[in-house]
């Protein structure tokens, strides 16, 4: 089983020339974020993840969660992996030193995010949520809540999770059922909920659900936001008796397999004790604060499984020899990734994953941009160029996952359908990232809805006005490459703008066709400026003649040829 | 678990109106073939399908193959399936009568075998390669071995499979190091053959190997045919000891689970009995017969599968009640068919499974000619368009039921990667058609170098003329989606010949770059020519009010709007 390098050098320059560290390390309280510190980080995440969490991604595939009487348990190595985790203090990279967070930004937190969901998808799937619930709790909890939780989720001693779903509520959560009843101080909280990821456990000691619960019957305004622990906690922080909730079942799935995808079941002997998070019928306003942060990091997911598919097959296709090189006199079989069609292959993969992971890590420090910034109007175009992007990094990313994995798949041939050869897992495990925390095609119709015909177009066109600033320097690169990339990167942008003045001129008078466009308007924008990173990369390497820079100008040339078509 | 129905009315709008079995049943010897007997055969071979195969699809990717000392037991009710298969005579639906075949068209086998790969593709692979076998047989085989092996394996009471790969001789089969040494009548065999699809099995009690092994060290030139049967077959005819072959194991895999994947040893004690076919060193030639019609079957599973996951994808959106409708009135929660996105996502899978099955049938059809036609110029015209259309339709098809069972996951929501819901399996399952029968690398690297470059293009450009002569007609059609249609094909008829143009002219000297550029001339060819199809089939449609015309015209719209761009 070939083992994952965290990419540190694509990565440094991704966050360096491309989504700017520069600027983010200038915002209030993140002066130490120079490049050595995320250097030194990164580097540190790298090793954890090829030592200890990577080694753990085809075994727990193949061992996957057991469940019995309501109990679950994870694949061998997960919980001693899960406390050097929790001792490096990965789970606190973006927040608050003052609960126990390094307190570096969300661009630094984005690209360690990527390593781990490389290493493990499976894995990492409960630090990211846990990271969703650290956010949520640190903006809408209440002092006394935070001091009995925040602490321990920040370092990761217990984690945190997501309820939403019921059987009947997936992504129209109008319809959750889940009751919650006030009773004193707290509320007694009912219902069942499904698809629940790391729900249930054996790496902590307690899990702290944020459940969402009916508190009034005005569908979608009627629902209220709940901490509700697995094991109740005393004033004094001790753990007490278990709460009235429990895992009924865990689901057999297609991948992610090492982790505990559990049935919840609350209040079955009369209601488990939740604590209202901030106040009633505003749960649904809350869990959005998280749902950014969560769809952040599963189109991250993505990024992190294309690149661990990509590792794994380019070592396969250098030492699987068959047939002959085109190039060589030799009639010795060559490396399989002598071939052109391999090649291609392998630059398809590359390709589209430095443009996603670069749009990403861009996102990210237009987070930090929004929440630091102290100029009001750049905050606020900061976050809406977020609010724009997110549910592209998300969905675009996640796609970009499915479809480089299955080429991963493809490149080795007939071993790619062996379990053994590890190719398939990754197709198995990223499948999912398209579907959860809103499928895709929610992504889109939030991005067409929400994100553009709301505010007229203003933002997109505001980034493509961004992205074109680059074609003037391109046409100043004078030479073939950067004409090939201008030409291509003015055509999505032309294309972009087109279809963004098209859903701001249609919303209002046939939302269907708006909606029918939708998805196909989401690829477009993450292939467009997917391709201005491109370009931006192939730029910041002109002039520099090591093997580096030069695989970025020949990724950004095939990105233009073959993507961005 | 939703069941399969075959798609009857859209098999012989194809089969009629596309593919013209006009044509073939004008052929000699297929006079028979008449649209009456055609639909009669499949509407029995739909009945078979939804009864007894197809709901064995579901159970066997759960259960799987079992494996101990050398004995492979399928999946419940497998055996029990397989004895109505062959009593209904199907593994024999294009063979001559004389051997216990049904002597029918090779475009009615080909709709017949939609139905098997989409009910069971697994299962389905048993009579797949077997049919394979048996054209190998009755094309290459001495008299003495038909009489003893064509008719057992016509009625399928034994099967056929084919014995090529070994772990250093995949792709690249002049590295086969299996040897045959000759020793009296026959020859002695031995070496080890991996990937080997029914390999070993216990629905009959002979199984007949095809196997590929060197008489000789020159390379690709030095491998002969032998047929060696599992059980030793006595003069006359009954079956003797066990053959010095056997199963060692089987992989463990992404999908088919219920087809067993064996790793075969020939030769332990000495050496497995094998029996030449036709002469020595010609091993490689008689292999491309049967790997032709297995190519075209492996695209047929890309379609069968395709097929039964929009079936299984529509059941789902119908039933399935999630937000609103945006063009309703009501607050009700709608079926999600009724969401746009959902729609968009159901005609895309729709779209290209009748392309692809339509590209399908046409290149039955033409090998149906190509085989009987009395005149020497159209025979010879028609197999040179089948030889170009084989690896298209093998690789655009299989890529297009990957993509289309992708889909269908994604319209599942949260339930597409549980198991529990079938979602997942089509994926797993069709994967692998992109792989075998050589990967779909190696089917575009066939049709640049040997179909296109080799013949200076002739046979491609004489199909663009012919795609052509539709432009008129559609012109002339005088509708919106006439004109639309019209200039999405003149679009593609134009890519289609320059790109032919430009292999035709840099393959002599710059061979690796016309192979980098392969694969997406291969999609280029199969989504042009899939449209001239939906072009044909929305003419055909024109002038028709009923609901089943309209739709394809719909469709044929779609398919020019969202897929032939």
């Amino acid at each position: 089983m070939s083992t994952y390098l965290a990419p540190l050098a694509d990565m440094r320059f991704v966050i360096n020339e491309l989504a700017g560290l520069d600027a983010v390390c200038k915002l209030p309280g993140y002066e130490d974020a120079t490049p050595d510190t995320v250097d030194h980080i990164l580097d540190e995440a790298g090793k954890l993840a090829s030592d200890v969490i990577a080694p753990l991604n085809h075994t727990g595939d193949v061992e996957g969660c057991a469940f019995e009487n309501g109990v679950v348990r994870t694949p061998k190595g997960f919980i001693e992996a899960y406390a050097q985790f929790v001792a490096g203090g990965w789970n606190g990279v973006p927040f608050d030193p003052a609960h126990g967070g390094m307190g570096l930004p969300w661009l630094v937190a984005t690209a360690a995010f990527e390593i781990w969901h490389a290493a493990n998808m499976a894995f990492a799937l409960c630090p990211l949520l846990n990271q969703a619930a650290c956010e949520l709790l640190a903006t809408h909890g209440s002092q006394a809540l935070k001091d009995v939780y925040l602490d321990k989720m920040t370092t990761g001693a217990w984690t945190g999770t997501m309820n939403l779903t019921e059987p009947q509520a997936g992504s129209d959560l109008s319809r959750v059922r889940a009751k919650a009843v006030k009773h004193g101080p707290h509320y007694h909280i009912t219902g069942q909920k499904i698809f629940i990821s790391w729900g249930e456990h054996d790496m902590t000691d307690n899990i702290v659900h944020l459940v969402l619960a009916r508190t009034s019957d005005a569908g979608i305004k009627g629902l209220s936001l709940f901490i509700v622990p697995k094991v109740l906690v005393a004033e004094d922080g001790t753990l007490g008796q278990r709460n009235d909730l429990r895992c009924v079942s865990i689901e057999h799935k297609l991948g992610i397999k090492a982790s505990p995808t559990a049935v919840m079941s609350y209040g079955d002997d009369g209601g488990a004790i939740g604590y209202l998070v901030g106040e009633e019928n505003r749960g649904i306003e809350y869990m959005f604060t998280m749902m950014n942060n969560a769809r952040l990091a599963v189109g991250l997911e993505g990024i992190g499984v294309a690149e661990r598919a990509y590792q794994h097959a380019l070592n396969f296709a250098i030492e699987r020899r068959q047939g002959r090189d085109p190039n060589a006199k030799t009639n010795e079989p060559a490396p399989i990734v002598r071939h052109p069609d391999v090649r291609r292959m392998l630059l398809s993969m590359r390709a589209q994953t430095e443009a996603a992971r670069a749009l990403a890590y861009f996102a990210a420090a237009h987070l930090d941009i929004a929440k630091r910034h102290p100029d009001d109007k750049v905050r606020k175009e900061s976050q809406a160029l977020v609010d724009l992007l997110i549910p592209v990094v998300k969905a675009w990313g996640s796609d970009i996952g499915i479809d480089v994995a299955n080429t991963a798949i493809q490149i080795h041939g007939g071993t790619g359908v062996i379990e053994e050869s590890g190719a398939p897992q990754y197709l198995r495990d990223v499948r999912v990232a398209a579907i959860y925390e809103g499928t895709n095609g929610i992504q889109a119709i939030d991005l067409v809805g929400r994100k553009v015909a709301r505010e007229q177009g203003r933002t997109a066109r505001a980034l493509v006005i961004e992205m074109r600033k680059l074609l003037g320097k391109l046409a100043a690169a004078k030479d073939d490459d950067a004409a090939a990339i201008r030409s291509a990167l003015a055509r999505g942008c032309d294309a972009f703008a087109e279809a963004t003045d098209w859903i701001v001129a249609t919303h209002a008078k046939d939302a269907a066709a708006v909606l029918a466009g939708a998805v196909p308007y989401l690829k477009l924008v993450g292939t467009g400026a997917g391709g201005w990173m491109m370009a931006k990369a192939a730029l910041a390497a002109t002039g520099k003649d090591d093997h580096f820079h030069a695989d970025k100008r020949v990724t950004a040339r095939f990105y233009v040829d073959h993507i961005l078509v």
